[in-house]
């Protein structure tokens, strides 16, 4: 298994991106967030109020050098949109977080830069891969935030073993083929009294032509009577 | 290859946070931006600013109501944290972006409801299905961008592929949410001429316990047009 990864925001400027920053961190179970010189200091008011409480969640820590903030790490990726005369490998960020999923022991961080400037050269030397968003050619204009919830969320789908479905709700039981036929048939009863089965000959298909969508809908017991009585209501109307 | 996929916003409140989808949709090459209802009516100031140009890449259409909204769109997807007691398949978004690269001449549409209150039951059960957001369960608090930008950024991964989809049959086309609705409609007002709501405060949870099995159904035009014919013998009889 590997270590709880590490995100990382070298010299961030407002205190609302360190707070939309650790909301997404937060909302994917990411809670190792490591600042290097922040501009305005921490703590940081705008950041609290940015956060919508996703601070209680995440541990700050406060580094005066990227150095210093990757002192623990084995390994750590930078995220900038445009690749530098360096030669380093470059992933997406699902990349990214297959192979860190895959370090087994290891911590992994993710650096990034700050707004509008971006990472500097020397801070990209520093770590081992590029993470490049994939995004439109006619428009790219991630924030930092954008950023951040991007590589976080998939560093929650690769690290979750086994993303556990939502569990649909099974107040619900499925009907049984029982239950569907005795609705059927009393429909099929009904079209014939109807006069819909114009053409005896075509009566199978348009029989299946029937069948073949209801089936596929995968009616609950509870649908069933609902059906039940809405086909009571159409054949004998309260007048 | 399926038709470019639809973003629809239900009753959104804050002109930042249009602004904030709209730029994560461009950012992602997503360019259908649909209203329903704006609280502060359509343009917005606001949004404009907060989308940093995204609208210039997108065209913004405004509707009264959602069915309105999704006249064209063959499939929905209701974005909502909270499944309700409603039998509808529940994905995650990663899943919903492989379906929606599989639709082969398909329009699909993601539906996001408003700040805070999210969508009503009314709305979902308008929906084929629900997408979920995987998220930590001590702290899950997306704010609409983000949503939308974890949607968009699936749908660009999944869009993006090189592998062709395996094509469906296309014979029976599916039918849009339009030819879906007039059919129910139909049903409803032939279920209220047979005095089938006979609790008029229940009419709104027994109608979504009629349309969301027959949503669920996927049902083909073709279909559609043989079950106007069978209610039409449900209700006139030739006798």
């Amino acid at each position: 298994m590997s270590l709880p990864p590490v995100f990382v925001l070298a010299r961030p400027q407002m205190g609302e991106n360190i707070g939309a920053a650790a909301r997404a961190m937060a909302n994917f179970g990411i809670t190792d967030l490591r600042l290097v010189a922040p501009r305005d200091g921490w703590p940081n008011p705008s950041a609290l109020a940015m956060s919508s409480g996703a601070l209680d969640h995440i541990t700050v820590s406060v580094f005066d050098t990227l150095t210093d903030a990757l002192h623990d790490v084995h390994y750590a990726f930078a995220t900038t949109a445009r690749p530098r005369d360096m030669v380093k490998p470059v992933v997406t960020p699902r990349q990214a977080a297959e192979e860190t999923a895959q370090r087994d022991g290891q911590r992994t961080a993710f650096v990034f830069g700050a707004e509008r400037t971006g990472l500097e050269n020397d801070e990209v030397s520093q770590c081992h891969a590029i993470i490049t968003a994939p995004t439109s050619p006619d428009f790219s204009s991630l924030n930092l935030g954008q950023g951040v919830l991007m590589v976080a969320y998939e560093l929650f789908m690769a690290l979750q073993s086994d993303i556990p479905a939502p569990a649909p709700k099974q107040d619900n039981p499925p009907a049984t083929q029982e239950e569907f036929d005795n609705l059927f048939h009393r429909l099929e009863q009904a079209l014939d009294d109807g006069g819909f089965f114009r053409e005896e000959s075509l009566r199978p298909k348009v029989t299946r032509n029937l069948r073949s969508p209801l089936l596929r809908a995968g009616l609950t017991s509870q649908e069933i009577k609902t059906l039940h009585g809405a086909l009571r209501a159409l054949i004998n109307p309260r007048t």
